[in-house]
């Protein structure tokens, strides 16, 4: 019974690398924060400061609340794989949530000023992503979670659905970037090559995204942190396997 | 000997889906060009066109070579892996000569005309993906192109080269469309939502550079459409496994 499961070295550096990323994280929420608090008058649903509401929730939702998602399966790679496929589903859900109050704030801040709507490619790349994310999430939910996806359409979408979460934190990563040169841009554009305090806190921020990123996309793609299947689990795919090869015509041997 | 090492419909797909891939990376070169040609006034190493070379030098060597250098191995899968192999560090060369060219040129332009240097996030992100790509290219020269570094060596390290390669395509992309972006509001930050053709038209270009860096991912990361071994290296790879697991205590049965 010792070490069962257990690849050498592999849990102490995955819990340190899962430790990390949560100090990355939420350093990148608090220099959100600082930033939109120090030096954007700070936050209100009422008048101009709407539009302060929307890279708060979108960083706490795209990038904070969606990669931590795709940790679940790697944090809690010991536990029965339907309470880490709740989480999974239940911080999806939570990020869509906090990511629509966010594009709220951001059209009807652009309809009070009369500015118009997404016209721009962080707009187009914004709209692109939370489409996207939104079909995922739906079809994840439909195959993975409600039963009655056969197990052979449920293998052949899952790889699927793992690419296309880790792009999905990617684009949003790469969205909140071109967010955060916007703000700047249009906020201090004459004065941000004279490295003014504000420049370079909104620079390391988006660096801190990245860093987020990086990281959530190693841990989860890390071949040796995979989840390793529980024995139960094991002997209930195995009998999966023999039915669907048994409809499939000559598999490889 | 009939369908040795063929998938189903893996091959099929997968030119396919190259074939996309190349005329995605060749549509954005295009609407870079487009852009500077009719929009910005054009390429030239005298004078302030100068600024204008950084742009088609970066989409061309940090999206569109590297996506092909990483797509080699994918497209010469049947290839001995040596040929794949040198197509790879030759691509990664020839990008990093066309990039420095281009770092060069926004360097001289921003000294000619007075201003900071690597002030952006724009910046921040394009010199950590230059030092990080160079590292890389060096690392993967040292390890896996000269002779001597020994097999267990290799093996613990490419993982990370693979992970590191599109992590750099995925930042090279994000840094393209934040260069987009501060074009873009550096030129027409006042037009620019009243939807102008110059304004469309940068926004394709990084939906463009979007679309190309999902699919180069894709390929490079679909677990069945990796390069199947040879049946020399594979009998050559037995040899060495046999070699190195004498040394390793205790490995996994």
């Amino acid at each position: 019974m010792e070490g069962a499961a257990s690849p050498p070295a592999g849990p102490r550096v995955l819990s340190a690398a899962v430790a990390l990323s949560q100090v990355l994280g939420l350093a990148a929420l608090a220099a959100t924060g600082a930033w939109l608090g120090g030096y954007r008058g700070g936050l209100a649903w009422a008048g101009a400061l709407r539009l302060n509401v929307h890279p708060l929730c979108m960083v706490l939702a795209m990038v904070f609340l969606q990669g931590d998602a795709l940790l679940a399966f790697r944090v809690f790679r010991t536990e029965p794989k339907r309470s880490a496929k709740a989480l999974h589903a239940l911080l999806h859900g939570a990020a869509l949530l906090v990511a629509i109050v966010g594009v709220a704030a951001v059209f009807e801040a652009h309809s009070a000023g009369g500015v118009a709507h997404a016209y721009s490619l962080h707009a187009w790349c914004g709209l692109a992503v939370l489409v996207l994310f939104t079909l995922q999430w739906l079809l994840g939910l439909g195959l993975f979670v409600f039963p009655g996806a056969g197990w052979a359409l449920r293998g052949r979408y899952r790889p699927l659905h793992v690419f296309g979460g880790v792009a999905l934190l990617a684009l949003s990563v790469a969205t909140s970037l071109l967010g955060i040169t916007e703000m700047l841009l249009f906020h201090i554009r004459d004065t941000y090559s004279k490295f003014p305090a504000e420049g370079v806190l909104a620079n390391t921020l988006g660096l801190l995204l990245v860093a987020f990123g990086l990281l959530v996309g190693y841990i989860v793609t890390r071949e040796d942190w995979r989840r390793p299947p529980l024995p139960e689990e094991l002997a209930l795919s195995m009998d999966f396997k023999t039915l669907t090869e048994a409809e499939s015509p000559g598999g490889s041997q």
